[in-house]
């Protein structure tokens, strides 16, 4: 009885998304299945829009907010154009938790207004549609993180006042900078996985291919943004969970150290659990426009309003550095250099992403930067790190939420059963390692001074996000490529490089140890052709830097980013 | 059996340290009983020192630098009187556990021999003495927090080849700025506690009234630097223990938010508990001192070598723009507003520091600033969280290294026998609970702005240090006044203003609500005569600032601490 109940709540709660949906906004024709028609980004869903919707959704924010907060474009017009391709990236992908575009476009009247009046924009981000990852509270629509037991509720918790009211200390922000609010993207239930998959909107399939995963935990957004229904969207990142779905969707992912993006008064996961903090960090598919939402928050002195948030204003005087670096490169001198690690020492990686990495180290060698092979401590003993961590409480969290529908879970989404919680005492030996580890990495990054030939450590290293490209369903196994940037609370960015090819991965030269690539990626599955089925998965890979260093891993993402362009080409 | 034998150990300690001194260093008469001779301080001490010694060490550490650096004090002159006066400064009221002269010296003579070769320092601290609680390690030289169970291990643990090798990462910081380490002071086992009491020193007495107590857990500090057997020297406060021998000392102490002094490789209690940080901070006779050491730790970018440490340099624009609402208030216009809390709502304050806060704000009024009540979240909040946190693993820790020796406690020493340990989802509801408070506090401190006539919130707010000055011994009850700083992770600068005095403040009108004083301090205990045994005893105050807003607390507290001399006069 009680199955049917949540699963019932679940459909219901799925239909409601889409009844929110104008009928103008609704596709007529069914959707094809996934293997008639694996990609849906691009071409095909420009078919449902007009030209002009598709010249502002293809325009990215920097480019947006230049017409909009100089008065050329309105507010609503850009709105409204977003809010349709996101109803059609939902129809097409399964990617919202919450639709509210009506009171978007009120509000986008609003700025129309003031701007009318002052002929001056309210802030930075004036008309730009900004979507979030379902954690964040926004007034007049609920927050249910993929539970069904949130239905109806305040974080679970039933005739809560701040249902529907309270908003997120980072929403309050952003309307104040002049984003408008209209949506809020898929997550998997208790936001541990790799995968988007809960009992409300299903599966989130990859636009790019569609027979694919489109990552997770900010999986929703991920999938949005691939299909441009945003022009740029706050995730969350505690193990991966921005810059995963960057890579799996040809995006930028910027998973900042803990401090620097208010986190205050946003659902979350095991909540209080303080040796590795969630972070929340911004996605888009172009480096400048992480910089801008980023720049933008900070602008709103965050550490005055959320107690975990440091006192730390956007450093311009980084970035000026960081670019004088870049033009005493151009200049000939070797003024930059960065560790490459394709192998982690635990999980092999697929060719696809053996050749991403290999584009990377030829463009960087191309701009005379020195690439040394990065051999940090163990990321064996991270990922340990990280594991335990997040079953510190032997899953009650996950099980409490669980139990207020009754719902089972996908098997992406594993959470122990009775696990064992961890004392106090245990607690602290663990962030006793976390931080030894820590001090470890600190001293082998200073001690690469000594063979970068700049006189300095390096300025960051390139590794795979993960073992494959944009996965298939229930093959993401090992999440430490990621999740030891958590441990470290290192600033990172996604930088997306090329698409797995089928017919290049197969037979080309990573110039990488054999060793390091698993093979059997051409032969594993007797029923998958894994090549086959990854054919066109986004390949990204990761730009870490050390801790509070988002100003200069922003300034070098987007100038290797561009870079990589220009030798592997624009998709 | 294993009584006696920790009683030998301790006891062999106590006079392995007191060995240490040379002859020439030792007194020659027996040292007064308490009574006899409460105050060993200023005319007391200098009959055993040379003139000469007397101008050196009781120059502050700005006074002492000018010269060092200058090349016109020898690093070894002043590093050999400040010997000499800690020596007689231990003699007196035992608030030494380690003594490494001879290397002191040694390394002064370098640092001179540095200097007569480049004709230039080592660093900002060129051949400044500097004093180390006992929980820095320093080669040459064991620590033992006190513990009995630490003597001849590394923080307890047998044939560890760090003990007497590894030095913290403060030390080689202070190192490399040309500072001399020359002793190690003492502590409470456990560093739970406000005065200072062990089985290897016995009892650290108040040197301004030798029936009080120093304070604690910095508590040897503030001894030696009453005695002027130092310049300046580190501390660390979890709960108030830089602050509090500050005020009990009529000294200046930084409590800064965590994250800015690096505390890798220092030994700690319950290392690993990182609900609320111990922070490390200086204490000195002068506010200025306290800026010296701290701007000084911050230019070896402690961020580098501490993975818990913030990049966050000194920063010089906060001081200006300080400097400049001074100067502002100066002119006539209202441009600084502080908060007054003379009482928690917990534990009434006894009438000297009322006549303390009193001092305070008439001389705030007297400069034109603002001063309104302070009327936050409940203080009783804020010190369970701190309760809960101390005793998240039921005294697991300190019962380990008691079980070392087999050592018993002094009844200040509170340890729960067998208490329960915090699960990791109580750890988390606590944390949550704690980031709560953190954030209504913030809500009012921001609330402020609407009652300062500055336009902006209070620029920090005064409270008491404890309900007592330098306290008698055992009656230290309550730490509320001290511990929400560490919640909140807040700046606090310990200010010292008077001495109490039985014969004004019996009468006094302190202006304060008579509800907020304890009148039992003249009545409470049939054998003892508090306000006789209290009387001398310093009397500090708290200026509590923001997070992160250290340059701001060191430029107000030296500004306001200068001002309450002009007006009470220096003792």
């Amino acid at each position: 009885m009680i199955h049917s109940t949540w699963r019932v709540q679940g459909e219901a709660k799925r239909q409601s998304i889409l009844n929110a949906i104008p009928d103008k906004w609704r596709l007529k024709e069914p959707v094809p299945t996934l293997t008639e028609q694996r990609d849906v980004t691009g071409a095909y869903i420009q078919q449902f829009l007009s030209e002009r919707e598709v010249e502002i959704t293809e325009s990215d924010a920097v480019d947006i907010v230049a017409e909009t907060t100089a008065g050329r474009w309105s507010a609503v017009e850009v709105t409204e154009a977003f809010c349709h391709r996101a109803a059609l990236s939902h129809q097409l992908v399964s990617c919202l938790h919450e639709i509210f575009f009506d009171a978007a476009i009120e509000d986008a009247k609003k700025l129309d207004a003031y701007f009318a009046e002052h002929n001056a924009p309210v802030g930075p981000l004036h008309g730009l549609p900004v979507s979030l990852k379902d954690q964040f509270h926004v007034k007049g629509v609920e927050t249910t993180m993929g539970y069904v037991g949130w239905i109806g509720t305040f974080q679970g918790q039933r005739e809560d006042p701040r249902r529907a009211t309270k908003e997120s200390e980072l929403v309050r922000e952003l309307r104040n900078l002049g984003a408008v609010l209209y949506c809020k993207t898929s997550v998997p239930t208790t936001l541990m996985a790799g995968e988007t998959v809960n009992n409300i909107i299903g599966y989130t399939w990859n636009p790019k291919n569609r027979l694919l995963s489109c990552g997770g935990s900010s999986g929703g957004e991920g999938a949005l943004l691939a299909l441009r229904g945003s022009p740029a969207g706050f995730g969350t990142d505690i193990g991966g969970s921005v810059r995963i779905p960057a890579g799996f969707n040809f995006l930028y992912g910027l998973r900042p150290s803990s401090g620097r993006i208010p986190y205050e008064s946003a659902a979350n996961s095991a909540d209080g659990q303080s040796t590795i903090l969630s972070v929340i960090g911004p996605l888009a598919p172009t480096a400048r426009s992480l910089t801008l939402l980023f720049k933008a928050v900070l602008t709103q002195e965050p550490w005055l309003h959320d107690p975990l948030a440091l006192e730390l204003p956007w450093r311009n005087a980084i970035v000026e550095e960081t670019r004088s670096l870049i033009e005493q490169a151009k200049g000939g001198s070797s003024s930059l250099a960065f560790g490459l690690m394709p192998y982690n020492g635990v999980a092999r990686i697929h060719p696809p992403i053996a050749h991403g990495l290999k584009l990377v180290e030829q463009t960087l060698k191309r701009l005379g930067h020195k690439v040394i092979p990065w051999n940090p401590p163990s990321h064996e003993r991270a990922h340990e790190i990280a594991a335990k961590t997040f079953d510190m409480d032997g899953g009650a969290d996950f099980r409490h939420h669980f139990s207020l529908s009754g719902e089972t879970q996908a098997p992406q989404v594993i959470v122990q059963e009775n696990g064992t919680q961890l004392t106090a005492s245990e607690i602290a030996a663990l962030n006793v390692a976390k931080r030894e580890y820590q001090k470890e990495y600190m001293d082998y990054w200073n001690s690469t001074a000594l063979s970068t030939g700049t006189g300095r450590p390096v300025d960051g290293f390139f590794c795979p996000l993960a073992p494959h490209a944009a996965v298939i369903p229930e093959q993401y196994k090992h999440v430490g490529y990621t999740s030891f940037v958590n441990v470290l609370d290192y600033s990172s960015v996604s930088i997306p490089v090329t698409f797995a090819d089928k017919t290049v991965d197969v037979e080309k030269d990573s110039g990488l140890s054999e060793e390091y690539i698993d093979w059997d990626y051409f032969v594993a599955n007797p029923d998958i052709d894994d090549a086959d089925t990854y054919h066109g998965a986004p390949v990204g890979v990761q730009l870490v830097g050390r801790r509070l260093q988002e100003e200069k891993m922003l300034t070098l993402a987007e100038y290797i980013g561009e870079e990589i362009v220009r030798d592997v080409g624009r998709p």
